[in-house]
């Protein structure tokens, strides 16, 4: 099985999520600079849902890059992470006019959450499909930095109970940790 | 006639039908619970939907995977599975509310068996494409399982009549059929 | 300069175009057969698009593959045959609740006039782009076909006038005329 | 890494972007004459837009056709450009009805001056990524005349504070000078 029509769904999917996430910006009635202004919290939301979905793509990539096949495994843990990736467009516009609210910043960071465990699995079901090819199995990397976000995804969820602004501002701090070169992770991506 | 566009449209329609049935997951105005809970149907159907495209999408992959060639009979029967799978959105969002009702719970499953004869179709012409090559023909395998399917949800609809929630439950199970591995099917996927 | 972005963005639009039509069957409030038999004009004018859109695929399809090169020029024309493709979701919608209706009728007609305009425009250009392969040019064929479906477009619009209904059933006559393998046309596909 | 998904994700962000845009153009629910002219704003709106969308497409075509290779800034720089583009279906819904308003009017230039700033960003990083190619460096040429445009953007954005309507023709002066082949600015597309 040759692996272009995996990317080749799997960029829809993204490229969709993206555009339709912007379908939340709803054109204001008036032309005053408070119709702008109340677009703020959308446009901020859209913004991050934006970076995190990018950051998914840019992984992707790079994981699907190395793979030298994919078998029928490969094929339904890369489905479930596009299960996952197409929920982000709903988080985002619920959270847009809720961030100081419990219930809609867990459920985003839930949605994270399921995209980062579904990624994991990803990249272990690639690497054991990669087992006859120790390099390609190799170049995949170490998953230290993907358990870590897991983890601090489950933190902020947990944070939403009690202070649910900071848990927002928890998933912006996330987002730009993966911008960060870091020597330790470089081969973790 | 190269099939590389066939698989690029049908990965196109595929992907945004998956995309566009999230769309009906409407954002609560609340951040209450009940908010969240009663979209539990919306979730579901749209779940169930989710791993009905995935299940085409796998099986559409290793279908054309197989063929050395596509004519114009392919082509038209490519289109005609893409026009019932394209109505799947609607039935999901129509079924959502109304899982309990025979009219969306029996349309829902003649959108179901129209896409499985439309993929039945696909698989017989593919094959008669390949008639001057035996071996990819016979990689493209029996189509008992896809008959069985054809006969379960025409089942399925006319029990519809009776108890709309059994059909419902039906559609499930069949769903899941698909995730079981079969030695006895293993190759008529 | 290669083709294959020219087809990835055509395929696209034509797949986004073809999946959003069906958002304009509006999910019924109610579970009855009256809610059901109302979507028929809904239906029937996106089975009718859809149709038009996937003979335009296949065109399109035939026409590239037949291409050795692009230059400018078929990207301009082929963008501007995508500009009249993506307006067909549109005159659709309207042509569903009003197909008695001289206005929408004959925009319908206008739409599938400048589709087919755009599309001999873009047969020309390619034509003109492969001067230096004859075998080429010669299997991109003539343009019979495509100009007479223009005069037939401009009869259709101009019957709306008098005759909304009348017009409308002869966009279906001219949708499976495509359909009919025809010995004298065959070459002009 | 090869360039192929860069470009398919951008061929989807694309089309989605045309496709979705016609949904602006809301269906009439009368068939009257006033109903179709209403419309002429979002329409024009649209056909600006799907202009600045194709120029896009065509100039990101030509820049990633000539590249060699691409690293990861290069896939952040296009994802930059992907969010600005994806941003130009809601300042079009929102001028179509306001082309004479300061607000909307300045938004959408500082979205065109944005996905300029963009686009010569890509550039720039891929000419850095090519530097062991000279002549694909030089391929990809000089950024003279993107950098005009950033210019004259900020110019309309400027105007459009005195006068809108002047601003909204200065958009479409725009468009119609990337249609004009100049020989001096040729080489730099």
């Amino acid at each position: 099985m040759n692996k272009s029509r995996v990317e080749a769904l799997s960029d829809g999917v993204i490229a969709i999520a993206i555009t339709i996430m912007v379908l939340e910006l709803r054109t204001p009635n008036s032309a005053s600079l408070d119709a702008v202004l109340n677009l703020a919290p959308q446009f901020l939301s859209y913004l991050l849902s934006f970076i995190y979905v990018g950051i998914y793509w840019l992984n992707h990539h790079h994981l699907l890059n190395m793979a030298e096949q994919v078998d029928r495994s490969v094929l339904l843990a890369n489905l479930n992470l596009l299960f996952w990736l197409s929920l982000i467009p709903f988080v985002t516009s619920w959270i847009a006019g809720h961030h100081r609210d419990t219930l809609p910043v867990a459920l985003y960071g839930v949605v994270l959450l399921m995209c980062s465990v579904s990624f994991l699995w990803l990249k272990l079901t690639l690497r054991d499909a990669e087992k006859d090819h120790p390099l390609a199995a190799m170049a995949i990397g170490s998953s230290r930095k993907n358990k870590y976000s897991i983890f601090l995804y489950a933190l902020a969820i947990a944070l939403s109970y009690w202070a649910p602004l900071g848990a927002s501002f928890f998933y912006v701090i996330l987002a730009l940790l993966w911008f960060i070169p870091d020597r330790h992770f470089s081969q973790s991506y």
